[in-house]
């Protein structure tokens, strides 16, 4: 498991601007590889795009199979023919996070020198630290390579729900409609800590060797492992861990001293170890590092002042039992968008799934989020 | 810090019992060492002893200077002269648990054969899994080896109260007053997947060498640290992480890809690597297990029948911001207790600061509590 050779190379689709992006910490990476995947058609006067962005570690396949992990696409449920993200009539595109480890620009990519020339070795963790504007400004040079002025919508969960406000607050003329879910305006203190456990669980494996484990053709695999774990804890609600695990035991009497004893463990253990198969753990140091700078208000004097003359409209939704990004967040930017007279609507979606139900059958939730999307496509005369 | 030798070696008080203890498991460990620590003195009648029970990381310094980190007690601000627990009036005492690392039976002593002869090298991780009523009748040889028939009242917070639960429900008529405080009677499946994360870091740590880490001198650190971290973020309430750290950076645009960036990670850090100068990781897995197969309702067939017919007095207390304890789990408690008839009251202290908030200034929690063994100790004839 902890061979490097184990992590599959597959060739994304992807566009490769020599231009490249200037990021918030300074730097300038060019070139800019933004890979991507597009669903439906777009139409002749190119107004029916919608920009889905994933969540920390998403991808691209949205609505297909993932091509490592040879599973369906993670929100196959909401967007495809005929479903509330219906492909019948819009364009929809999806993008891999600039950091990410799916094909664009990120830690797993080759090293790049101020003029764009390859050095022949990973970034790994020379890679910059970006920002999720940094994330939102790559997607907005793909739209633009796709010819699209205006997105009919942009709309994620979780880290994705971050790119939707920064997409809103940064090109407020470029996004008709935008759908934040399960999500907050800044990342709290606790969610760095959590973050913070699983960066340091990565920093402890010896086999990241300060990050340059690509050297040695092995992977940080126990570390980045546990780093899932704990993560995955912190998706799931307490309810949801009851029912799907309570207290039941792996097996009669496995009171050892080494084994899983429980179920929840050997799924938490068997969530770790699938991860590691398909993420980059530079990536994920730098993904993280991204959603922990993350605070609308902090850049923008105060979230209100983000929105100012807004004439975006949004749709909010929060799930009841999610204590990662709880409804009370999702409150909090609602009143900011209040104050700064932006049309918004929010549902609280009540359901004992956790932070994970965003990516679920949730049926008001997706009938919510259908409705908007319709809404906003008759406002755009479509 | 890796060193073994950096953990230091102290000769603690203990009572060494020949015959030894018959665990859940079937096997019987000889000899049974128990370390304990008093305070105060016991009457002539034997009637005004108080036996405190620690939680998972604690140990027996309850009201003194604490050998290896030089701190103060960890309840020093509850039990001493003219305190709550007031060791003027009453006899304290304090055991390190079995499975410990602060001198009982555990995974740091030395091993012994069914004879109880000495095998020249530590228990690691051939130390047999234990429980939590494990850990309650060796204290109860401790305390039939102090002459003591009953004790007037146990108390404890945390893994403290799920021991005072079990002494009250294995010993009734041995206590007079029980304050479980801050617990569950059973742990939950979220609880159990914080520790499965804690303990997959200590297995992740190439330094554990299978628990056998005391071959190389060598400890297992960095698992432990993040395991610490991991749990410590458990031990306190989003609002205690906000109200501490909010977002507040470390330094002024300190962004960078691998240092921390905000404060509340350096805290996180410094909690982790302070922790294993004073923690054994194997302990860390025995003990963490023990709460874990902590299931009151099943051992008995239910919590009301646990304490069926009891004379014991209960002092149920939770703390509002509590979430790895929470409130509903001391009020399914308190139903329990008074389908058995039990003579039971109950506070849900309002704070902020979480669940350790058991070992903080809480002014109503230490009011309470004081009142109640001063009511036990008047019932007594004390």
């Amino acid at each position: 498991m902890n061979e490097l050779a184990s992590f599959p190379v597959i060739a994304h689709s992807r566009v490769v601007l020599p231009e490249g992006l200037a990021l918030d910490c300074g730097v300038t990476i060019r070139p800019l590889s933004v890979a991507f995947r597009t669903y439906g058609t777009l139409n002749a006067a190119r107004s029916n795009a919608i920009l889905v962005c994933h969540a920390l570690t998403g991808d691209q396949y949205l609505a297909e199979t993932q091509p490592v992990t040879g599973k369906g696409g993670w929100w196959a449920n909401l967007v495809g023919p005929g479903l509330p993200v219906d492909t019948d009539r819009f364009f929809v595109i999806c993008a891999n996070v600039l950091g990410g480890c799916m094909g664009s620009t990120g830690p797993r990519e080759e090293m790049t020198d101020e003029h764009g020339t390859g050095l022949g070795r990973p970034w790994g963790t020379d890679f910059p630290t970006v920002t999720v504007r940094d994330m939102v400004r790559a997607q907005k040079k793909l739209v633009e390579h796709l010819g699209i002025d205006t997105l009919l919508a942009v709309i994620g969960g979780s880290m994705g729900g971050m790119q939707v406000l920064e997409w809103a607050a940064t090109f407020p003329g470029a996004v008709r409609a935008a759908a934040p879910i399960a999500c907050a305006t800044h990342h709290s203190a606790q969610n760095i800590a959590f973050h913070e456990v699983g960066r340091a669980a990565i920093h402890a494996d010896p086999e990241w060797r300060g990050g340059r484990y690509w050297e040695d053709g092995r992977i940080p695999a126990r570390g980045l492992s546990v780093a899932r774990m704990v993560a995955h804890i912190t998706y799931l609600s307490e309810e949801a861990l009851t029912r799907k695990f309570g207290r039941r035991l792996q097996g009669a009497n496995a009171v050892t001293f080494l084994e899983d004893v429980f179920q929840v463990e050997s799924y938490l253990r068997h969530q770790g170890s699938t991860f590691v198969r398909r993420f980059d753990a530079n990536s994920y140091l730098t993904i993280t590092r991204a959603m922990d700078l993350f605070d609308l208000g902090a850049e923008h004097g105060s979230v209100a002042k983000a929105f100012s003359g807004t004439g975006t409209r949004f749709f909010v939704a929060s799930f009841s039992s999610d204590w990662l990004f709880p409804t009370s967040e999702s409150r909090a930017m609602v009143r900011a968008l209040n104050a700064a007279a932006a049309r918004t609507s929010f549902i609280e979606v009540p359901t004992d799934k956790g932070h994970d139900a965003f990516l679920l059958d949730e049926p008001d939730f997706h009938r919510a989020l259908g409705g908007f999307i319709r809404g906003a496509a008759g406002e755009a005369g479509l």
